[in-house]
């Protein structure tokens, strides 16, 4: 059995925080996920005090998995990949956070999803779920593509194609475009009689509901209608510009994450389809090798 | 001087409530308007507490501003025109509210806005203000085109042009579209030094805000800027389709209303601007024209 004395500098806490959830894991020195924890949302866009609650319930839920309830969070050392750090205000805010732990290593959920994707080596990702963004880290250069939020940015992600879906019907059931056969399905998918139940529906809805509506365009493009391709095509096309903004930096490796990536792929072009890796790891073990790069780091410069 | 005996049975009360302000007026039965007051949100789409607390507050107001704090609320015979009460649900909440007045006659912003554009007359309104939409009525039969809110509807409305310069803004500054006049613009407005400012300026913003920035899109446009001219020739082409819808109702007026009017009429197509009638009346005086007209309709039902 583990016991705090032997073993307690070897294991790694990895967090990435989002907005829906947070996913923390207990990494040991061979690279083992020995717990997985899940809580709410623990992205500090959202709020700082979700955040921190979400980030140390995660922790504690993984140590749980893992038989380690021994364990002392203030003996981990944790790689915490955020989105909203980015800014830095909220940076700021998160790194004065009197945290639990051992150390805290804060890092953006872009990175981390890098990280991890490529093993803890230089390489970019495309990322298309909710929202959307293109990242790249080559020779410690960082580089961001869009990341701009909904609904003014974030193009090519499912809130994005959920969006245009619905506007687009709207626009039929008014007359004023072609009738789609979006139309169909997405009044009954929202349970709506008419146009009027659907902007009932749709009143004040955020990203997280117009991607629940991506899959339905995807469906209507494949069965061939004309507003649905129409809308496929143009979010394609600049998801194809940001990979292309991304491979004109070089990375070794090129990958595509996010939970529309299986129905977006497809549309890609060729030649960005044909240079798409696979990822290798999810963003919390990309956490987890952010945090121990960082700890190199320290223990070169104090050896120095 | 007016006393409640000899003049009440002949003052109207009539309110225009939208998302930011609600207006009141007082009017006599010679179309005089006695007084006017202004109050706070009066949309029940932004809560019923807040909209009741609006109306009864600018009634008030408008009392007071014409002199006659004798004259009790339970006197005035009330023509309430309000944004959401489209929605069933908004009206059955609406007119099941205990209200202080004499008779409420409720009714849709839409239709006040247009019964006082054509003094109570048959007729169609475009609107383009925060929000944009097309409104007929004729032969007593009403027609509504677009509505649909914001950011999924509402096309070629203040917050449309002013979302769709933040978004090619955003693009043009990641280099994914053509460099705009706009950028500086804009980045100088909001105070913003680079787009990770300009990305935290617009994060979670309303269409309020994006209204607020349709003017420097229209700016642009005039010095002949590519994306500016993109938005603003789309934009309007929407208003064109809009409309040619309503003027296939056949109504003997149309007027466009709303706070984007000034900016976005020279930009309609020609045979559109021909047809254009100045707008009479103010929606809050529609309030009253409907008031009376369902008053009438009441005692012609009663006398027969």
């Amino acid at each position: 059995m583990l016991t705090s004395s032997d073993k307690s500098n070897e294991l790694f806490l990895g967090i990435d925080g989002g907005g829906s959830k947070c996913k923390a894991i207990i990494m040991n020195k061979d690279n083992k996920i020995l717990g997985t924890g899940i809580s709410g949302p623990g992205n500090p866009l959202h709020g700082f005090e979700q955040a921190t609650h979400s980030i140390t319930e995660s922790a504690k839920l993984a140590l749980e998995d893992a038989g380690l309830t021994h364990i002392a969070l203030s003996e981990l050392v944790a790689g915490v990949g955020l989105a909203g750090v980015n800014i830095p205000v909220l940076f700021d805010k998160m790194a004065d956070w009197h945290h639990p732990f051992k150390t805290i290593h804060l890092a953006t959920d872009l990175l981390i999803a890098c990280l991890g994707a490529h093993d803890g080596g230089d390489g970019a990702v495309i990322i298309s779920g909710t929202g959307s963004c293109g990242f790249s880290c080559v020779d410690e250069q960082h580089s961001i593509v869009g990341a701009h939020g909904f609904p003014h940015g974030d193009k090519g992600s499912g809130a994005w194609f959920g969006l245009q879906g619905v506007k687009q019907v709207l626009l039929s059931l008014d007359g004023l475009v072609e009738p789609t056969l979006m139309s169909a399905v997405l009044l009954q998918k929202l349970n709506c009689k008419d146009d009027t139940d659907l902007v009932e529906a749709v009143a004040s809805q955020k990203a997280t509901f117009y991607a629940q509506q991506a899959n339905l365009v995807f469906d209507a493009a494949e069965l061939g209608d004309e507003v649905a391709l129409a809308i496929v095509n143009e979010g394609a096309e600049y998801i194809n510009s940001i990979a292309r903004t991304l491979m004109a930096k070089n990375p070794p490796r090129l990958s595509m994450l996010g939970g529309l990536t299986p129905r977006l792929k497809s549309w890609l072009a060729d030649n960005i389809k044909s240079n798409l890796a696979e990822p290798l790891h999810e963003p919390e073990v990309g956490s987890v090798l952010f945090a121990r790069q960082q700890e190199a780091k320290k223990s070169v410069q104090q050896s120095a």
